[in-house]
């Protein structure tokens, strides 16, 4: 970093951590990845600072640059911080690195490299205009920031949360199939906060037909929330003309197959980065046994019923040294009952 | 408690929070309560401490007022502040209402009544011979130092804990009988700092005979620890000669039973107040039928198996409603593992 213009370590330092917070202001859900960008002056002064509001607006090196305009600054000179490798891509809006190129830019830091096949290679880009890259600044948190869409690009597929409300045996239902409520209000209103910040929640024609979910994400206070991710139904039976999921509040997606790898193609077709496994037992254990659960949201309640349905279904494994690991990432308590979050693959160090 | 002498409410408060900590220093395991006493004299000041430390020991009150004596103070015209009502019975030490009177107490502060059927009374022997009583100062905090005990004291039977260590589909074991381990070091040494506090743990003979568990409470170093539990075996097959559990390491009581009632008769006729519960499913399942377990130590890996035993088998729960619940009272993080606490009654408020 000793060729950065002006700034210091810690400047920049400074400025990644400012733009790490620009980009959290950006959406969890959508197609494009939450970025922030700081322009700071060769004497280290911030005169410019933009994120991305979600797809089809402009990416944030754009919306800092139009920012320092606004402010009356000249960016040429000036070092760009932004928490993802500056895009080469021109998609809904034009590509970043050459923007930054245009403006007279002189140095670029980024946190984490851009692996998209058509939006990756602007630090390519930027190096043959003769501008200066540095990376992996604040990179492990830059990548929690946007871990499913990084997640997405990189595997082909959506990240997958499997989210389970279950008794401590790990019951979803009792033997005469009652199930309302296990988990009690603290753990469905968390419930409905998480789906407003997916972009796909996913049930199967079971489940649909047995319980007639609505599947949209409400406030506290009942009302739709802001975002409504994609309602997805796999599997072959119709929905009934009275479904709920056939009302207006989200669009509903049925996807004919009981092949989760095309379940996936297809909503990764979509550009869904995030995908919320809400039930039945046959969808989540056909994503255990391919092995692409990469969260669970496991609800539990302090019940025990020594009886009912189960979760999940037998996958495939019989002996516990070849069962799936999660790492757990979180516990909330709500109320009585406890969620634990945990990953498929460690944590990211933030 | 306008009439108690010279000290205030605000004093009696703060001389009872001093008697709580006494208090727990004693011993959490044992036949007898943890019961601490401060003496105070008539303008306020603390002249006597006090603490039961065990079974066999001078109680509280009792240990106070020698502690008055050893500091050349007068305890006559005192307020002796006690966590428990004193006794008012003989056993392997006097009867503490008497020991009181004796020593010219003029006034008592106690936190909770004492439920025996032998000890108590002590309040009503005071008050016989001109002692004003006070009660209910700080009760539920002293109540939930001595939860086990007034528990066992009031309903007749130990006090049971029923620790599972399950996936999060409530799997104690793979379908091949794998079980080891499904949760990690961290809880098992948790797990361990609890055998060290019960004063009995019990498991089937067939877990006994499957497992060859030592059942002893062992130290982060792996040695002893100062307190081990009875080890108590359920069921009518024999131990091999070289079982673990027939070694010096602490005592082991065989009851050839499968009735749940026989075995926490057996138990509370021996002073057991706290009961812990580590398997088989059998046992645990006989508990919960007879809606016998108090508490649950529920330790959760992050681990999914679809497959395999559960904690528990049916034990006549077949609707929902029907189920019983705990409150859930604490939670710990352990490494990747979960530990809930939930007790079947509400929580006192400490």
């Amino acid at each position: 970093m000793g060729s950065t213009a002006g700034s210091t370590p810690a400047g920049i330092a400074a400025a990644m951590d400012r733009a790490l917070t620009l980009a959290a202001r950006g959406p969890a859900h959508g197609p494009n990845p939450r970025v922030g960008c700081v322009l700071l002056a060769p004497d280290g002064t911030v005169i410019g600072e933009g994120w991305h509001r979600g797809a089809g607006t402009p990416h944030a090196e754009v919306a800092a640059l139009h920012d320092a305009h606004t402010r009356g600054c000249d960016p040429r000179g000036a070092t760009a911080v932004v928490t993802l490798e500056p895009c080469n891509h021109t998609g809904r809006t034009g590509p970043c690195a050459q923007a930054l190129v245009d403006a007279g830019i002189t140095d670029v830091v980024h946190a984490i490299d851009d692996p998209g096949a058509r939006s990756g290679g602007g630090a390519d880009h930027l190096r043959a205009h003769g501008i200066r890259v540095t990376s992996e600044v604040r990179a492990a948190a830059a990548l929690e920031l946007v871990h499913h869409w990084h997640h997405a690009v990189t595997a082909g597929r959506p990240w997958v949360t499997l989210k389970t409300a279950t008794t401590l045996d790990g019951r979803v239902a009792a033997s005469d199939g009652t199930s309302k409520w296990i988990t009690g209000p603290e753990a469905r209103e968390h419930a409905h906060s998480v789906r407003a910040q997916v972009d796909a929640i996913a049930v199967t024609t079971g489940t649909a037909l047995a319980d007639d979910p609505a599947l949209t994400a409400r406030t506290p206070d009942g009302g739709l929330a802001a975002h409504q991710p994609l309602r997805v139904v796999v599997g072959h039976r119709d929905l009934p003309p009275g479904a709920r999921l056939r009302d207006d509040d989200a669009e509903t997606l049925h996807l004919r197959t009981h092949d989760v790898h095309h379940v996936l193609a297809a909503l990764h077709d979509r550009e869904i980065r995030h995908l919320l496994v809400e039930g039945g037992p046959a969808l989540a254990t056909a994503l255990l046994a391919a092995d692409a659960v990469d969260e669970l949201h496991a609800y539990i309640a302090p019940v025990i019923l020594g009886d009912g349905r189960p979760a999940v279904a037998p996958f495939g494994v019989t002996t516990l040294a070849a069962a799936p690991r999660w790492h757990t990432t979180d516990t909330h308590r709500l109320g009585d009952d406890i969620l634990v979050v945990a990953r498929r693959t460690p944590a990211t160090e933030a």
